[in-house]
């Protein structure tokens, strides 16, 4: 980081709607930058504030089309709103999904939406080191709403899930047997099941059997159990009902303590990712570099267990 | 752990071909037992042997059909196969995918087959902790081939290449935009593209659309360039020409001596991951958990900014 960057001076601009400040502060999130460590000092005053909504699901359930329709909806009574899509499946190119993107260009002259793809590097620790820190920095900016999106099945949505206040798996019919796949972990993340494309064949067998699957479960007296709504984001169907769902469910996490347990149960993750990484980087690149190569070609080669080797590591 | 576990029984016994040792082996692995430092060292001298073949893709795919062909395959020469089957997405159930097992029936009866379903729980470090140890125990029960297999595009996926020593990117027609979605990623993930179901509609349309990605990026000279084979995994058809170009990608490994790389890179993974889940378990379990908990507060309610809790918490 250059010596004349201004922690203060850029969160002051990105805090009065300069969209480039802010992009540059998510640009330092993605790049892992040490100037962060300023950055979040001078933003921790102003967070707190939005309300974070975490949208799920596999590819081609048309999450961005969902999150377009909250966007437009969420705008109508003036809200800010930010969109913070991650893309955990390009670690390497550092790029992320513009195809998605082009469906939120509708937003992309309004100064009360801020839209940025990000992506999650791995040596860093991912999405579970990144995410929160570029939520804070949106938080403090002002932002009202913010949408986090997330391609894939698999751990990313979990992480997505922790992180949000309300959860929407997104799912569609048509999708092979995704929901069969999607099912183990799927229940136990989902603040609200959308049911997108409901005009398509298969849409009301989708609905049906999340249906079962929440009648299988158990819910606890005075515990949140996730509706089901069926949308047509392309038209429009359905995400007045979605709207009002989530406004039940935000309801419900101030009533409950539950809100206030998420946020801290995310904070504590967000310290351990921070943690975790600064070791991590000691391990590897202080003088560990070379020690952890030593150490792997001799458990590679099958003359050392890779337990002993980590205990050399450490104790370096 | 109870106290009478005894490592070298256990290993030797799951060496000498008994299912129910190994079995219980691959079970630590799983819950993050203790018991693994010594199962650990007890099976060093035995790796090195297994060839790891890692299959990919998103859910529908068809990925169990194309393993349980492969499977077939090799046993038809005498080779002794292992599956190992992560399921990124089930971190709480613990269970994993039973759908697809179902495919495996065939070879069920095999004493040359070993299948297992492992989840991976994101505490310990996910699957990037898990799986190479569960490797590490089929390779030293003697297994020639073993077939990782995992569900749904994204970090699971990249962690499933780093382990294996060639990995199928498996595609099917017919997936809505999930090939467009996963291009970000795949490309420097496969060593082979399989494109399944290639008797349905559509499958000339992705094989093209692999060629047209592949021509577009840049080979060094005497690198490895990946394949497409179209297979139908239901019929068989093309399941030779998969194994033919997985030898070719076995021998080039060697030929350019990117199989030692992988194998020391790979170690160089597994060791980090055993020396940050100690970390973190340091971190979280010892004086730190009620500390945690403090700077947790702290951080949720803008008192305290995440970089100074971490401080607070490594140097604590």
């Amino acid at each position: 980081m250059r010596d004349d960057f201004d922690a203060e001076a850029v969160v002051a601009a990105a805090r009065a709607g300069d969209a480039r400040s802010l992009g540059r502060l998510v640009s330092l999130v993605e790049n892992g930058s040490a100037a962060l460590r300023p950055v979040m000092r001078a933003v921790t005053p102003y967070t707190g504030h939005a309300r974070v909504i975490g949208l799920t699901g596999s590819p081609g359930v048309g999450k961005s089309t969902v999150t377009s329709e909250l966007v437009r909806s969420y705008r109508a009574v003036g809200l800010r709103v930010g969109v913070l899509a991650v893309d955990p499946t390009s670690p390497f190119s550092g790029g992320a999904l513009l195809g998605d993107r082009v469906r939120m260009q509708d937003h992309a002259t309004d100064q009360g939406v801020f839209i940025r793809s990000m992506a999650s590097r791995g040596h860093l620790g991912g999405l579970a080191w990144s995410a929160p820190q570029a939520l804070r920095i949106l938080d403090a900016a002002g932002f009202d709403v913010i949408c986090v999106e997330t391609v894939g099945v698999g751990q990313a949505e979990v992480e997505i899930a922790s992180l949000a206040d309300s959860t929407l798996v997104i799912l569609a019919p048509g999708m092979g047997d995704s929901i069969q796949a999607a099912k183990a972990g799927i229940l136990e993340i989902a603040d609200i099941f959308v049911v997108n494309k409901s005009d398509r064949p298969g849409a009301q067998e989708v609905v049906r059997d999340l249906r079962n699957m929440i009648a299988m479960a158990r819910y606890e007296e005075g515990s949140w159990k996730p509706p089901i709504v069926s949308v047509s984001a392309a038209t429009g169907d359905g995400i007045d009902e979605l709207i009002a769902r989530l406004d039940a469910h935000w309801t419900w996490l101030g009533e409950s303590g539950e809100r206030e347990q998420r946020r801290v149960a995310r904070a504590r993750e967000e310290i351990s990712a921070i943690a975790v990484a600064d070791i991590r980087r000691r391990l590897g690149v202080l003088p560990g570099e070379s020690r952890l190569d030593d150490l792997a070609g001799l458990v590679a080669a099958g003359k050392l267990d890779p337990y002993s080797a980590a205990d050399d590591l450490v104790a370096g």
